[in-house]
């Protein structure tokens, strides 16, 4: 196998430092390379992709709140002034713990060796169709930048066709828009959506009226938001049925088919069904050989790494920890602490001492958001809804996308759209149909 | 064939009016259908894209400057309170003069026909290889939004490949950009990309040297800017020296394949060709029948209408008209003029009456920018380069992007991009690899 070793072109770091490789450069990759920033390693940063995602907003992009570059930033960018670290855009395929290398594809190069001596895994999640893998074509799902600019394309090119389409029995399944899980993501798209539909379209077309799209959101469990408590998950199903979204709890969706969908024996008629329903982790447990929970996500040390391997840590999304009885959530805030925790474990350990306490995720609150001017705040010490904590969201998402260097832009286009209620980057990308072709005989 | 009625949905303009057919959502098709908002017709706008797109500053997404959402705005919003216009996304496919009906396919329904009483072709042009197709796939050329994001992910997937790579005898290959054809979209987007390597990514890598890549601009003829005076050519020709681009000119590409080009006899090997050398009009001239001149375009009467058949039209860079013995240039302020023009002389014989006068072109002066703060600016009257150019060229571009809601975004990002040197949408949305497949023994 090859190694990746430094180029006659490198001006990289020392190499007699300990090297330490992350890999991921979501939340908890990024916040893991700049906590070592004044440490005396070298970082090798590797993600397939070129850019770190703003994951929380990723939905507005789907929606067309966002343009895909106002959430997303080269993870290059975010590191350029930060000498210790390297970033390499390859795919890992694979860890060796017992020779301390990971394995990754790049171009025409497969299988490259990458040693380490610290390791950090940020791998995270994606979606997850429950076994049901066949309904990934029909209902996508929103993990990375494409997804949602597909999503985008589906949603606006739906309302396309019903405006072009003579067949009038054709238009309630064109215009009805079913989200599959309500977690925060098909919560704050469905209400997107309606909003997409019933605000801002309406005066745009001329043959159909927008207003009479159907937007369903389907929850398979008792009530919606269940990680928020019961009294705000009400408020925000009343917030969506004013807005005009179809709420369904406690009924299972047991089909997904190129009609639509089946759900609690009932079939509904819909050539835009989207996947929110549930996530998986990264394969790293497979990689390390190492115990899993019920989902593959690895069961960490209190200290994040991996038992039997004190230089390789898992953080974010793909690791398990109880924290006071519970699994820790698969949120950012999770992820950035992890992130941060593992690099001052690294650190402290070059300074031949260990951290003397482990990892503790301290809960600043939770959020989701509804629409223009509607949200949700849940934390240890208070509950708020409405238009106060909408407020409170956008302060602490322009706050975060500080990241991004682009704050000011989202900000003016945030600003930009609410007062003109327009939405603002409502392109259709890819050519190519969607498909018009008749139900299944057997579907029906 | 199916007929295009309205709807039992309709809500749109009285069907009982003349109905004016327009095809092409660009600079002429827009301005036509403007221009006939207090006209007593209705309209019917077709394109195949929803958006509108900016295409003199198209380049400025390929080069990472522009998101795709600043330059491009659906054709719905634009004409979203002009309820006299109906927008519809397909594909015109011809024309039948005789009978007035103009066929086209969306979804599953194909050829279907839509009667006009009056028809504005707005058709543009799309890129020409001058008869070597098989060029296309090695050197992409730049027309749509999806041509420009991805040349812009072909550029930065370039450094990334570099970065990794560590056979650096692939290197040079990996970091040469190669421009084909000299004109202004050649010239700006050839300096933009010297400004990606040389002042932004600089920072960002740390095994190659960008400064290093090499940006080659090629001309066959015996200058650059052959639409401009020598003089200002030659100041281009100094300006994009001084930033690092090699300007060839006077030596024809013989060859482009997978390992580069051969010019003049000699081989350059580069992973990125761009092409930016000839343009060719839509097949306009054949759905008609007319007449056309050598590459295709309508030649049209003084009224800018096809002879024989007054009541249809044709406008933009697929029109042939000459004025002071020239023929008009492909320009937005020719298609944006022509599109005015065919709808007042529309409205002046819906009055009974016929426009006194034929189209006359009136030339605003032409532009060229080259990287940040250098412009060229010539007209009949004036010509000027440097800095004071550039300020004229930010601010008749922020004017015109008025057209799409989102002048101030663009002026932000441009005020943010200018004092902070970054480029602000550097995402590579496509998944898959460059070829680094070793040049062909053949080509060598």
């Amino acid at each position: 196998m090859a190694k990746l070793t430094d180029g006659p072109e490198s001006v990289g770091p020392d190499s007699a430092l300990p090297h330490v490789v992350i890999v991921g450069g979501g939340f908890g990759g990024i916040s893991a390379a700049k906590a070592l920033r004044s440490v005396p390693v070298r970082i090798t940063l590797i993600d397939r992709s070129n850019h770190h995602l703003f994951q929380p907003l990723l939905y507005q992009v789907a929606t067309a709140d966002l343009a895909p570059g106002q959430i997303a930033s080269p993870i290059r960018q975010i590191l350029r002034r930060q000498k210790n670290a390297t970033v390499m855009m390859m795919e890992v395929i694979g860890v060796d713990p017992a020779e301390r290398k990971v394995f990754a594809n790049y171009l025409d190069h497969k299988n490259l060796a990458i040693p380490y001596d610290y390791l950090i895994l940020a791998t995270g999640a994606q979606q997850s169709y429950f076994g049901k893998e066949e309904w990934r074509k029909f209902a996508p799902g929103l993990k990375t930048l494409s997804d949602a600019t597909a999503i985008r394309d589906r949603v606006l090119k739906a309302f396309e066709a019903a405006e072009m389409e003579e067949q009038t029995d054709r238009h309630p399944a064109l215009m009805t828009f079913i989200f599959v899980g309500g977690g925060p993501t098909g919560v704050e798209m469905s209400g997107a959506i309606a909003e997409l539909a019933h605000n801002t379209l309406g005066p745009e077309f001329r043959r159909i009226d927008p207003h009479r799209a159907r937007v369903i959101l389907i929850e398979a469990g008792p009530r919606i938001l269940s990680a928020f408590s019961e009294e705000l998950a009400t408020r925000v199903r009343e917030r969506l049925q004013r807005i005009g979204v179809e709420v369904i709890v406690g009924k299972k969706v047991e089909q997904i088919d190129q009609s639509g969908v089946i759900v609690g024996g009932e079939r509904i008629y819909s050539h835009t069904v989207i996947w929110t329903a549930g996530v998986q982790p990264s394969p790293a447990g497979k990689w390390l050989g190492a115990a899993t929970d019920r989902i593959g996500r690895v069961k960490v040390s209190p200290d994040l790494s991996v038992p039997g391997h004190p230089e390789v840590f898992v953080v974010g999304d793909t690791a398990f920890l109880e924290q006071d009885g519970r699994p820790l959530p698969g949120l950012a805030q999770v992820a950035m602490q992890g992130g941060r925790y593992a690099a001052a474990v690294i650190a402290s350990r070059l300074r031949g001492r260990e951290l003397g306490h482990g990892f503790h995720y301290r809960d600043k609150g939770n959020l989701a958001v509804v629409g223009r001017g509607f949200a949700i705040l849940e934390s240890a010490w208070m509950k708020l809804s409405g238009y106060s904590a909408w407020l409170v969201w956008a302060l602490i998402h322009i706050h975060y996308l500080a990241l991004f260097n682009n704050r000011l832009l989202v900000f003016a286009q945030w600003a930009w759209s609410y007062l003109t209620r327009q939405k603002g980057s409502r392109l259709i990308m890819r050519d190519g149909d969607i498909d018009l072709s008749e139900p299944d005989e057997e579907a029906k």
